[in-house]
C-alpha cells in the first residue's frame, strides 16, 4: 500500500471514516457520482449506467473491482479450495483511501467470485497491504475449536500516527476476518512501516515475516512460531534503484530451470514508488539465498521485473499447488492512477504469472514469467494465413470484437541487410505489430534487428492524455538472435506482452478512444518468416459489464 | 563507445576503411548526401546548403561536430591552458562507423576551436574511447626532447576480432596523436574490452585505469607507473542495473557539500548500453571509497545521472583547476541516435556540467549537478512580470527567436486543497510551463504537488517519431517540500532541466517541427508564488549555422 503521505490523508479528511461492515453499509460520502452507488449485489452495475469508457477498458479476464479503487493483492493464499484474492479495496469511491480488504476466491485464477469485504477499516486505522497464511496446525493458538485452523492475515493498520502490524483471523474459511485482541503485533513506533509478507519457511519451521521501512529504505525479517510473537532476525537495504518508498516485499524460493535437479533460489521482491527508474512505482528483484534469518544475494545486479510501468505491488501466493511460484501483481503506477479514463472502477490485476528462473546468454540468472494455466482459456484460434514478409510487405486481421485474446507467434528475421544507410537516412531493419482502429488511433508492439530491442508504443491512442503516463518502452531481447518469440494478451484495458517465452515481460495499460478493431503485420528493411502464429480468443471469466 | 556488434560492423563494409590523415583527405565514401561533403574549412557549410531543420536543430552553445556524427566525449584533459576535447566521430557520415578522435578546445569549455582529427583509424582498428592524460613527467619516456611531457592518449583500438587498450602521445600540444610502437598495451584477448579512463591518483603515486568488460559485465581496474606497463588491481561487477553492455566507466574523487571540511567520496561511473530501465542507454554511478587498488561502495543503491535518456558516455576533465569535478556527455541515445532528423551532422555534447555530493531528505548521498561557469554567458534577462498564481491562471512570455536560453525560477507551492476529488474526478494539484509554437506544438515541464514529481513531456513536438523516442519522463522531488527550482536551458534540439539546485538533472533532445516561441506558466488547482524568475538569453559561443 502506497504510504498516504500528508497530503493524500488530507485529501481524505471530508470522507466519513467510521468502520463500514458490508458494501450495503456503506456511507455515502458526497464524494460519489451517481455511478457510484454503493450495492451488495454482486451482478454489477447495469450496462446502461455504465459510461461507454467503462466498459470498453474493463478486462473480461483479468480481475478488476465491480466498483470503486483497487490497488495491491494481498493475502493471496490457496486454502486446498480456494485461491483467495484480497486486495486493497476503496469500496466508497474510485480513487484510493478508506482502504479495507476487498475480496474474491477462485478455483483457477481466472474465475473470481466476489466476496464481501474481508477486513474493515476500524478505530485503529486502515488495512493496508499484508499477507494470509492458511493456520492449518493452529500454530497461533486462535482456533481453538478447529481442528484444521484457519487463515491467519497479517497486515498493516496505518493512520496519520502510525503503521505497525495486526493480526485477524476468520473463522469461516476467509470470508471475515477478527482482529486478534492483542494487536498489534509487531509496532516499532514508525509512520513508515508497512506491507508484510508472511510464509512458512519448512527448514527451519517458523513463520517469517520480510516487511518494509518505507522511508528508511530497508527491509526486516522477522520469524516466529506462533504468528503472534515476532522476533527480529535480519535486515536489508538499502539496495537497488534509489527510491522514496520501499512497498510490498516478497520472499519465494523459486526453481531454477535447466539447472540442478531441484536447484532453486530464493528472490527478494522490492515495490519501489514513486522515483522508479521509468517514474513512479515499479517492482525490483535480488536472487540470492535465505537461510531462515537472513537475505543473501548471489550478485549485485538489480533486475526489474518488466520492462513497462504498470505492474506494482507483486505478491506471490502461499501454499501454491506444486511449489509453484506464482503472482498477482497491481496494474497501475501511482503516477496517474487516480485519473484513468474510467469513473466507476479503477485498478486491475495482472494474470496470474508462473515464475521460474534461468540462465540468460550471458550465464546469469533472470526470472521468466509466463501466464498460469492460460491454455486452459483457449477459444480455437481465428484462422488466417500469413506470408512470407519481404521487406515493406504487411498484412492485416481482423481482430475479434470485445474479446480478449492472445496472440503468440514465432518469428524468423531474415536477409537482414549488409547496410542500413540509404540516400543518406538510416533504414532500420524492424518486424512489428500494429494494433489499430479506423479513426487513425494504434500501439505498435516490434523488433528492431540492428539494437535488437523490442518496443511498445502506446502514443497514438488517445483515450487518456496526462504526462506522466509514459509513451514509449523498450528491451533488450538476445544481442545475436534472429529469432523471437511473441506472445500478447490484449484484454480490455490490460495488455500483457511476453517476449522468448517470458524471458521479457511488459505490462502496460492501454486506453483507445474507441475499439481497436485490427492488427497488422509489418516487415521494413528485412524479411520475416513467421513459422507459428495463432490469434486465440480467449474465453471471458470475470462477470463484469463490458462492451457487447 | 558502443560496441558495433556484427550487424553494424557489418553496415559499414562498403566503407573505404584507408586510414585519413585529415578531414581534406577523407574519401568519397558514397554514402553522403550532397550536404555531407567533406571540407577542411573550420567555418562550416554555408548556411544555403543546409537543411532547415539542421539549422534549427543544432545548439549554438553545445558542442556539436560541423558535420558527420559524433558520440562519446573522449580524452578530457585541462593541460594549464587549453581544455580539450576528444570524441568518437565519424567524419565521413552522419552515422556512427569510421570511429576517428576528432578534436576541438577551449579556454572556458563554451567556446570551442575546432582542430584536426586526432587519433585516426589504422590497420589496427578504429579508435574507440578512451582517455587522455598530461604526462608532464615523462612517466612514459616518450617525450625524451621534452622538460615538461605531453598529453598521451589511452584508448581502444577496435577490430571485428579484438578489442584491446592503445597508447598514443602528442608531440605538438594534442593535435596529433601518434601511436606507441609497442602496442596493444593492455590486450586480453577479447573482443569486448574498451574504454579506459585513467588518472593520477596522487595518494599511491599511479596512474590507474578502470577499463570495461563490456559483454562480462565487469569492470577492471590496472596501475601503472609509465602508462605502458599495466598491472591487474582488482575487479568490480557484476552491479547495478541489468544491461547488456558495461561502456565508459569513470572514476572521480568528488567534494561532499556540508560534510566535515574536506569530505569527499569517489564515484564510479558506468555507461550502460542496451537495457537501461528507460531504453537503450544510460549511466548510473555508485558512490564509495578507492584505495588506489580497489572501489568499495559504501552502500548498494545504484543511482541514475538523469532522469531522462539522453546523456551517456559521461567523462570526467583530468586535471580540472581547483580540483572540480567537472564532466561532458553525449547526449544521444544508440536506440535512435542514427535516425534523429538532422541530415549532416548528428551528436552533441552536454553543457560541462560540475559535481558534488549532498545528503538528501533522507540523510543519503547523491550527485548534485550544475552547469560550469554558465553564468558568464548571461545576456540581460528579458523582463517579464508573473502575476501571483491563483489556480487557473497562466501567463505567455515570449522567448527569445533562435537563441540559447536560461529560465531559472524559483516557485512556491501554495493553497494546496485539502481534496483532489470534484465531480468525481481527481483534480491534480499542478504547476507546469509549456514551451509552445503557433502550429499547435508544444512540450511541457511541470510539478505534480500530490506526488511531489516533475515531468518532462516532449511527445506533443512532431520533428521526430521513433518507437523508441520516448515522450515522458518524471522524476521524484522532495516528498514534503512546497517549494521548488528549476533551471531550464534549451539551446536548439538540446534541453538541460536542473531541478533544486541540480540535485534532480534531465537532459533530453527535443524536436519540434518549428521554432517554439512562447512558454506559459500555468496553475491548475493550486496557486504559486514565483518568488524570482528570470531569462537569460545566453551568449552563442558556437561558430556554426543555426537560424538567424
Amino acid at each position: 500500500m502506497k504510504n498516504t503521505g500528508n497530503c493524500n490523508i488530507k485529501s481524505k479528511k471530508n470522507v466519513s471514516y467510521k468502520a463500514l461492515g458490508t458494501l450495503g453499509e456503506a456511507v455515502s460520502s458526497g464524494l460519489q457520482s451517481e455511478n457510484v452507488k454503493i450495492s451488495g449485489k454482486k451482478t454489477g452495475n447495469k450496462p446502461s449506467s455504465l459510461p461507454f469508457h467503462d466498459r470498453l477498458y474493463r478486462p473480461s479476464l483479468h480481475f478488476t473491482p465491480d466498483k470503486g479503487f483497487m490497488n495491491d493483492p494481498n493475502g493471496l493464499v490457496y486454502d486446498g479450495r480456494y485461491f483467495h484474492l484480497y486486495y486493497q479495496y476503496d469500496p466508497i469511491a474510485p480513487f484510493a483511501g478508506n482502504v479495507h480488504w476487498g475480496h474474491a476466491v477462485s478455483t483457477d485464477l481466472y474465475h473470481w467470485q466476489d466476496k464481501p469485504i474481508a477486513v474493515n477499516q476500524t478505530q485503529d486505522g486502515q488495512a493496508f497491504s499484508g499477507s494470509a497464511v492458511n493456520d492449518s496446525q493452529n500454530h497461533s493458538g486462535l482456533f481453538p475449536h478447529k481442528d484444521n485452523g484457519g487463515l491467519v492475515a497479517i497486515f498493516t493498520r496505518s493512520t496519520e500516527m502510525k503503521q505497525s502490524q495486526y493480526v485477524a483471523y476468520s473463522c469461516d474459511g476467509g470470508e471475515h476476518f477478527s482482529d486478534y485482541v492483542n494487536n498489534p503485533v509487531l509496532d516499532v513506533g514508525s509512520t513508515s512501516f508497512r506491507d508484510p509478507k508472511v510464509f512458512w519457511h519448512a527448514p527451519s519451521q517458523k513463520w517469517v515475516m520480510v516487511v518494509s521501512h518505507a522511508r528508511a529504505h530497508k527491509l526486516s525479517f522477522y520469524g516466529s512460531y506462533d504468528l503472534l510473537s515476532w522476533m527480529h532476525l535480519s535486515d536489508f537495504g538499502p539496495d537497488g534503484v534509489f527510491a522514496v518508498d520501499y512497498e510490498c516485499p516478497g520472499l519465494a524460493e523459486i526453481r531454477v530451470e535447466g539447472g540442478k535437479s531441484g536447484e532453486t533460489r530464493w528472490v527478494l521482491f522490492l515495490s519501489v514508488n514513486p522515483g522508479a527508474a521509468l517514474g513512479g512505482s515499479s517492482t525490483e528483484y535480488f536472487i540470492g539465498h535465505f537461510d531462515g534469518e537472513r537475505f543473501i544475494p548471489e550478485d549485485r545486479q538489480v533486475r526489474m521485473t518488466d520492462f513497462a510501468k504498470e505492474c506494482y505491488a507483486l505478491q506471490t501466493y502461499n501454499d501454491m499447488p506444486g511449489g509453484d511460484a506464482v503472482y498477482l501483481a497491481w496494474m497501475s503506477n501511482w503516477q496517474y492512477t487516480e485519473e484513468v479514463p474510467t469513473e466507476t472502477w479503477r485498478g486491475a490485476m495482472t494474470l496470474p504469472r508462473q515464475m521460474v528462473l534461468k540462465h540468460d546468454e550471458y550465464g546469469e540468472l533472470r526470472l521468466v514469467q509466463t501466464p498460469y494455466g492460460l491454455e486452459a482459456l483457449r477459444q480455437p484460434s481465428v484462422l488466417f494465413d500469413l506470408p512470407y514478409f519481404t521487406s515493406g510487405e504487411k498484412a492485416e486481421v481482423s481482430l475479434p470484437p470485445n474479446q480478449p485474446f492472445e496472440l503468440v507467434m514465432d518469428v524468423s528475421l531474415e536477409d537482414i541487410p549488409e547496410t542500413h544507410i540509404r540516400d543518406n537516412r538510416w533504414c532500420p531493419p524492424r518486424f512489428s505489430l500494429t494494433f489499430a482502429n479506423q479513426k487513425g488511433e494504434e500501439f505498435s508492439i516490434g523488433v528492431d534487428a540492428i539494437y535488437n530491442q523490442l518496443w511498445l508504443d502506446r502514443s497514438k491512442l488517445r483515450g487518456f492524455d496526462n504526462p506522466f503516463f509514459t509513451g514509449q518502452f523498450s528491451a533488450s531481447l538476445p544481442q545475436d538472435a534472429r529469432d523471437f518469440q511473441l506472445q500478447i494478451i490484449l484484454d480490455g484495458s490490460t495488455l500483457e506482452i511476453y517476449a522468448n517465452g517470458g524471458t521479457v515481460v511488459g505490462t502496460a495499460l492501454v486506453y483507445p478512444d474507441s475499439p481497436l478493431e485490427t492488427v497488422t503485420f509489418r516487415t521494413e528493411f528485412l524479411s520475416a518468416r513467421v513459422t507459428h502464429a495463432a490469434l486465440y480468443p480467449l474465453k471471458k471469466t470475470m462477470e463484469r459489464i463490458t462492451l457487447e
